[in-house]
C-alpha cells in the first residue's frame, strides 16, 4: 500500500512517500519558501540504496503548484516510484492540534474538515497551513484516503492533574484552555521505539525531543503522563528562538513598564527569544563553536538550555516515581554531544551512569550512552514522525 | 539589646519586639485594616509563661497613627515592656525586594533610602509599604538603628543559570529582569533551623514555604541554588489566590480572543485563581472539607498543588544531584497533613520513606515524618521570619 505523508507548514511542504509495510521511504522531499517568488523543490529518491537528488527553482508557487510538481515526479519517465497517481491509496497529514476532539488518527470527511477549522483558533501559526494541504491533497489525489494525524495526539492520556492550569474551571470548560502538549508523534515513535528496544512495555520513560522546537514528555506503560508544552507550543524547555518558561510577571512588566504591546511581547518570547536571544544564534553548532571561543553568553545559553532539561527530568522522574529510561531525540538531542553531557552528568542521584565515551561516538539507530550497570539506560533514539503517521494510517485502514 | 521587628504591608503593621540574645519575643502584635474607617490593634504581651492579649479599635488610622499606638503599648503602665521608646536600639524592617544591590542586612541612610524608591518599580505593591514603615519607624524610634531586611537576600548565590530567562541579554542588564526570588528570610531561616537540628552544614535541602504564597527553594550547604518564584511572587507553586507556573500562550489568549486587558489578566492570575479559582476557596480546611464532601473541584486543586510541589521537589533533586532533607513549612506547610502526604507518598524512587502516622501527629517544634531508615529525611520546621531578621540585626550591630 502507497501512503503520502504530507507535512504541510505555512511556507514549506515536506513529504515522503511509503510502500507500507516497508518502513523506509521510497521518496522524500521538501517544497520550500511558499509564498516567495523563488520556491524550491528537493526530491529525493532511494532505489537500490542508491539516493538521487534534484532540486528545482519553482518561481512563484502556492501549495498547490507545489504539490502539483511533486505529483509529476512521483510519475516521472526517469526517476518516478509510482505509475499513476491513483496507485497512492492514502494521504497522511500531519496536524498540529486536535484539541480535546481527535486523538486518533482519523479519515478526513466535509465534517471533519468543519471541526478542524474551529481548531485554528487554538493553534493560529499551524492548523491552517494543516489544512490548506488538505485541501490541496484532496485535489490532487481524489481517489486517495486522506487522513489526519495529531500533534497532539499521544498526549490526550494526560491526567487532570497534569493538564490543568490553576486557573478558574471556566476557562477550561468554557474556553478550553488547558495543556494539549505538541511533538506528540515523536514521543508516541519513541516510546514505542523504547518498548520495542527493550522488550518492555511496562517503562518508565522519559522522551526528550529536541529539534527547532523541544519538550519532553512523561511516558508510564506508553502513555503520556505529564508534558512540557502546553497550551501552545511556547512554555517549557528552551527552545531555538523561543524562551520555554517564564515567569508571567516578566510579561506584564514589559506591557506595563517597558510599553510592550502583548503581540510584541509574543513576538519576542516565540522568535526573538531562547538560544537566539540568549546566544545571538538558534543553531547549536554556532553556539559551540562560539563557547569554545570563549563567548559567555554561549556558555551560558548552552548551560541554561541543559539545566532546564535536567530539571524536567528530574520533575518527571517526581511524576512517575522512578524512570527506567531517559531517550534524547530530534536533531539537537541525536547529534548533540555536548547537550547530551551537561543533561546527564552529575545525575547519579537518579541512578544514571553517564558513559561520555558512548556519547560521542556516533553510529546509527538507537544506541546507549549510560555505563552498561547503569540503573537508568540513556538512549539516543532517532525519531521518525513520518514513518509513525505512516504507521498510524496503516493501522487506521487495516482496523 | 531590644529589637523591634516590622513587617510592614499595604493596609497592616505586623510587630515583634525581641530582648536578643533571647528568642522569644517578649510582646508582638497587628495592625490591620490601615486605610479603612475600622482600623484595628491586636497587641499581645509574654510575660512569665503567660500571654495577655488585647484588642483595640483605631478607627480611621494611617501607618503612623497605628505605630505610634503600638508604642504607647510598649511602655504601657500595665503591660509594657520597655520603659522609654528610647530602649529600643534597633528596629528590623522586613523588606521584600533588595533588587542586585541589598542581600544583606541594611543600615538604613538617606542614601539607601534613595535606592530603596528605584526598587519600586520592580515590587510596586510591596516595597512603597515597606518604605511606609521605614519613615513612620524613624519618626517614632529616631534614636534608634534602622535596619533593612531583605526577602530576596537568601537567594543571592542562584547562580546565572537558574536567575537568567531565556530572553536577550538587555532584558537583564538593561531593565534587571531576573529570577530574584522571595521568602528568602524563612528559606534562610529554614536552611539554619535543619543544619543545626541535624548537626550537619553540607545538607542538600528543599524547603517548601507554603502559606497564603507558596515558594520552594533549593539549598546547597546553605545556600540557595534554585528557587520557584522568579522576577515577581506570582511564579512556581500553586497559591491561595496565585496562579503559579502558567504558559505564557494562556496570557496571550486572553487578551487576543477572550478580550482581557494585561493588567485583567495579571488579576486574574494573582488574586482569583490558585486554590481560590481551582476550587472557590483559599482556605485549605474548606476545600478539605469539601473534598470530604465528594467536591470534584476541591479533590482537583488538591492534587494540583501536592502535584506541583512534587515535581519541583524532583526538579530541585536533579539541581542538587540528590537531597538529603525535604523541609515543610508556613502555616499550609506546617498543619496540612493531607498535603504532606499527597507530596511524599509515591516518592520512593528518591529515597523518601514516608511515615503517615508521623505525618498526623501533632506537636510543637521541629519533627520528622519520614520513617527512621528513610535515606530522605522529610522534616516539619516551624518558621519565624520575625525572629530571622532580629537575629540577622542582631549580627550586623555586632559584626
Amino acid at each position: 500500500m502507497n501512503i503520502f505523508i504530507i507535512n504541510s507548514g505555512s511556507s514549506s511542504i515536506k513529504y515522503q512517500l511509503f510502500k507500507m509495510p516497508s518502513t523506509a521511504p521510497v521518496c522524500s522531499g521538501l517544497v520550500e519558501r511558499i509564498g516567495s517568488d523563488d520556491v524550491a523543490l528537493t526530491h529525493k529518491v532511494t532505489a537500490n540504496g542508491e539516493e538521487i537528488k534534484r532540486v528545482f527553482k519553482l518561481g512563484k508557487a502556492d501549495h498547490e503548484a507545489g504539490l502539483n510538481k511533486v505529483n509529476e515526479l512521483l510519475t516521472d519517465p526517469e526517476f518516478g516510484v509510482i505509475q499513476d497517481r491513483r496507485d497512492i491509496q492514502a494521504v497522511g497529514h500531519r496536524v498540529v492540534h486536535g484539541g480535546e476532539r481527535f486523538w486518533e488518527p482519523t479519515r478526513i470527511t466535509g465534517e471533519v474538515k468543519q471541526a478542524l477549522k474551529k481548531l485554528f483558533l487554538l493553534a493560529p501559526l499551524h492548523n491552517p497551513a494543516g489544512y490548506t494541504g488538505i485541501e490541496v491533497a484532496e485535489k490532487i489525489f481524489p481517489d486517495a484516503v486522506q487522513i489526519a494525524v495529531f500533534d497532539t495526539a499521544f498526549h490526550h492520556t494526560l491526567p487532570p492533574k497534569a493538564f490543568r492550569f490553576a486557573i478558574p474551571d471556566q476557562y477550561y470548560t468554557g474556553n478550553n484552555i488547558r495543556v494539549y502538549g505538541f511533538h506528540g508523534t515523536s514521543h508516541g515513535f519513541i516510546a514505542g521505539q523504547a518498548a520495542a528496544y527493550l522488550e518492555r512495555d511496562d517503562l518508565k520513560l522519559i522522551s526528550i525531543h529536541l529539534g527547532n522546537g523541544c519538550s519532553i514528555t512523561a511516558i508510564d506503560k506508553g502513555r503520556s503522563v505529564d508534558t512540557s508544552m502546553g497550551f501552545g507550543p511556547l512554555s517549557g524547555l528552551i527552545m531555538g528562538t523561543r524562551s520555554g518558561d517564564i515567569d508571567p510577571t516578566v510579561i506584564f512588566y514589559m506591557i506595563d513598564q517597558l510599553g510592550y504591546t502583548p503581540e510584541q511581547v509574543n513576538d519576542l518570547l516565540n522568535k526573538n527569544s531562547g538560544m537566539l536571544g540568549l546566544a545571538g544564534s538558534n543553531d547549536m553548532r554556532d553556539i559551540r563553536k562560539a563557547m569554545a571561543e570563549g563567548d559567555a553568553n554561549a556558555k551560558l545559553a548552552y548551560e541554561m538550555y541543559a539545566y532546564r532539561i535536567k530539571k524536567y527530568i528530574g520533575a518527571y522522574a517526581a511524576a512517575l516515581n522512578g524512570v527506567d529510561v531517559v531517550a534524547f531525540t530530534a536533531g539537537v538531542g541525536e547529534n548533540d554531544v555536548f547537550v547530551r553531557k551537561m543533561v546527564c552528568e552529575d545525575m547519579e542521584y537518579l541512578g544514571i551512569s553517564f558513559d561520555a565515551n558512548k556519547n560521542s561516538t556516533r553510529s546509527d539507530g538507537i544506541r546507549e550512552i549510560s555505563t552498561d550497570d547503569s540503573r537508568v539506560k540513556v538512549l539516543i533514539i532517532p525519531t521518525n514522525e513520518e514513518l509513525e503517521i505512516a504507521n498510524q494510517c496503516y493501522g487506521l485502514l487495516y482496523k
